[in-house]
């Protein structure tokens, strides 16, 4: 019988057992603990390097990969364009760029797609510069648009296969753990972030603040990451989220957002121990406030709120008036600082958030959701994607995910926006599907889809002003006339994907 | 161009992708997401059922197939019984168990082996009846005994692949968010249970506390679990944990944590920021006490203790002699209440802690272990798995990753236990090979391994009673006599994996 390395007789063949593989020695099969002539006190695993263009080589990242990278710096993010200089001036090209969303920040992604870096991409969302350059035409392949969920889904499920994801990070110790609310750019959850570095099969984190081994509580944690870069700084702070959203003023605003709430109140929804999603919108925000007062009315209290997070939804939490919080994404500074101190703001990943094909989301599990629109029809479909000019200048978001899970969808827009009608008979394009949505609100009335006759029966015994969809889309033709059409050309530019990996809709590309 | 279930066109084809499935309906792809006759408030996914035995049905086990449990209710688990009876009790045979280890508990683990329900085994240990069992040949597979460290490679690489994970938590919602410090049977962290909570192909919930949704902050996740069951008690609590873990007054264990702690602090190893992991046995737990006082004299702070986290380390961290606490299993109800209240106190998986084939475990970070040994022979090889009369009685837990993975491993123990010599010439069973041992320290004298030239220069200038390891081994033996040689059988009872999944020994079945 043959012996191992400390001189053991190891059978070759036992019940049970197809293969029997003899110990060579403690450090023979471990590649990743080092040894230096019998002295074990060595650094045994080195994860920092130099620069991002060393991170990218010792990826191996080659022609056709797929990259990814996450939106929680928002409009300040600096990550994206500065990996994709690197990976251009490497020459790497076709790559597909699988990232949680695209901001105004990404302008210069533009120039990557003209010279061929990146060949196709699939966000939640884009607009601006890039998304004039999408819509007129700029890529061969469309884009592919997915919701928060559905980027998880397709993750999960290996639609999406990441090779590398390049994770910006508020703070990292050496080994890769790693969190949002720590240091100058913190952004608070990593929700998003969380799903890739669980998923890709390399992670580079970049950070601008390296902090003592180890960096707990962690949001990302050191077995899911290769590679970690130090920066001068990963965004602009002024960008990556405000001090608090600012409560809007704007009485049209205020007032859909007091029909919103009373909407809640009488819907039947409003019961102690509900949950809330509310968005980031003027009057989705300003709905939290009134909705406060009649909490506090009422004695009625929300055992917890689920989102993109607010510092709206910080004060009714440190208030005692919702019990916990659920975060993917923290929309201002006092949600960064809430997420960092409050025991009970717990952050969630974009899969736990509204994945519709793990073991059960968040949003499965929600009460009321109210969520804005560009457009909605009679069929009750949204539209939160493309502009009055068919240009793309928004993002699917949470949007379809909260819609069809929360038991009250509520969608509050005003009937008429600049001098366009709101309410239309088929919207420009389709985010979340009519099935979904229950209650539109607007500041000249409310109407409640028939498919929901047990709320429609709730509202009639109040004094809201209900109508039926179509005499809202009247109002609004009457003043804003019926809507010019919009041409556009026989290519493809993005495709709309539903949150289950099916396609909804598709986006034409704007006649020049 | 065929229309979808919104009425838009969708082409068959586009340039990037090759599969275009068109829209159906919100809820004709998401099975988890019901709908009811167009209302839409239904529960959309109940994992709660009444029974174990209803569980197990639902989970569809079968013949031949893998389940798993964690130990983290140690003595006081009722949970792999219970689940053993109903699977004997349906018929299902030919089982693999995984569990993290097994402990006394389990001794009618005895009886599934004989009726054929369980016909192999992995584990950290077990002991007791079981063990007796084994090592008299009660099972045809050898059983094989793994690290902690080695049990989370192993899950992660798919050499174990779990079927389906029974998984014991101290509270859960009705969704499987659940956690290890609420409850009247809280054990504290569930960090072996993270890694099958992640891995297995179907995980079962079992609690005797269902709290409201969501239970955060949460160790197992909703998106993680399939059905969960209420019982009336998951452990007996007396069993899960003690109180405090006792300091010893055993003056020969007092000596050697004195000389422990002096060579620590000789070693090289004692500067601000070290990092240390403490076993929970006597002499262990003392050199922590006697440690502090050094800690307190000198100035000298850890930043960070990992491991088995005992109320002596608890109090060292409250003190802030210990900045953060990383913690895969909690030994006392001290520590099951630190990591419920204190901050930087945090839960890590068993991979995190120990894996050697993942991006990075804590291990491998850390600069001072104390450990434990039932022998030690002249060759530094540690066996803590087999008795004096080569009965299986122990378990294999984190010795051998916290051994290679340190800077600095010492091992202590008595010379002599009982009237039987612990230095000896080979051990009867090696778990920890000798090349990853640095000091053995006993009540008798320290023998520093030769490989570890730079720590014995630094005790010589100490004076601390350093020997040879053979004259250690001659000293046990003047007192203790050469211990009788044991007589096996050919066949061998269990296999010893390293943790890098080689066989480094094997046990053989007990002559009776």
């Amino acid at each position: 019988m043959p012996l191992n390395a400390v001189k053991r007789e190891i059978p070759q063949s036992l019940p049970g057992f197809d293969v029997i593989k003899p110990f060579e020695g403690a450090f023979e099969n471990t590649p990743l603990v080092r040894k230096e002539k019998g002295i074990r006190n060595v650094p045994k695993l080195n994860k920092l390097v130099e620069t991002v263009e060393q991170a990218v080589l010792k990826t191996e990242l080659k022609d056709g990969m797929t990259i990814s990278f996450h939106h929680h710096f928002r409009n300040g993010d600096y990550i994206l364009n500065m990996v994709l200089d690197v990976i251009a001036n490497l020459g790497i090209k076709n790559l597909t760029l699988a990232s949680s969303s695209l901001t105004d920040a990404h302008s210069p992604l533009v120039g990557h797609i003209k010279n061929g870096v990146v060949t196709q991409i699939y966000t939640s969302g884009l607009r601006g510069e890039l998304g004039e350059f999408i819509s007129n035409g700029g890529m061969e392949n469309p884009v592919l648009i997915h919701s928060h969920g559905g980027r998880a889904r397709a993750i999960e499920t290996r639609k999406i296969s990441i090779d590398v994801a390049f994770l910006g990070v508020p703070s990292s110790d050496v080994y890769g753990n790693s969190n949002g609310y720590t240091g100058k750019s913190a952004c608070g959850s990593l929700g998003y972030a969380k799903v890739d570095a669980e998923w890709a099969k390399k992670v580079v984190l970049i950070t601008d603040f390296l902090v003592e081994y180890p960096n707990t509580p962690f949001s990302i944690h050191q077995d899911q990451v290769d590679y970690i870069v130090k920066v001068d700084s990963v965004g602009d702070p002024n960008g990556i989220s405000t001090g608090a959203t600012r409560m809007t003023k704007n009485p049209r605003d205020l007032l859909i957002a007091r029909n919103a709430a009373d909407v809640i109140v009488s819907s039947g929804y409003f019961e102690d121990g509900f949950s809330i999603q509310t968005g980031s919108g003027g009057a989705s925000l300003a709905t939290t406030k009134y909705l406060r007062d009649y909490m506090i009315e009422r004695n009625v209290k929300a055992s917890w709120g689920l989102g993109g997070i607010t510092s709206q939804m910080v004060k009714l939490h440190e208030e005692g008036l919702i019990t916990k919080l659920l975060d993917t994404q923290s929309f201002d500074l006092d949600a960064v600082k809430s997420i960092a101190n409050n025991r009970y703001h717990t952050e969630i990943s974009a899969s736990y958030y509204a994945n519709p094909l793990n073991k059960g989301c968040a949003v499965n599990k929600l009460n009321v959701v109210i969520l804005s629109a560009l457009e909605i029809d009679v069929n009750f479909n949204v539209n939160v994607l493309t502009g009055s000019d068919g240009v793309l200048r928004g993002a699917s978001g949470g949007h379809s995910d909260t819609a069809v899970g929360s038991g009250l969808s509520i969608i509050v827009a005003p009937l008429i926006r600049g001098r366009t009608a709101t309410v239309v008979d088929n919207v420009q394009t389709i985010i979340t599907p009519g099935e979904t949505v229950d209650v539109l609100v607007t500041d000249r009335g409310i109407a409640v889809n028939p498919r929901r006759q047990d709320v429609l029966k709730r509202l009639r015994e109040t004094t809201l002003p209900l109508y039926t969809i179509e005499e809202l889309r009247d109002k609004a033709q009457r003043v804003a006339g019926t809507p010019e059409k919009i041409e556009f050309e026989e290519k493809v530019v993005a495709l709309v994907e539903y949150r289950d990996g099916t396609i909804i809709d598709v986006v034409h590309q704007v006649k020049s």
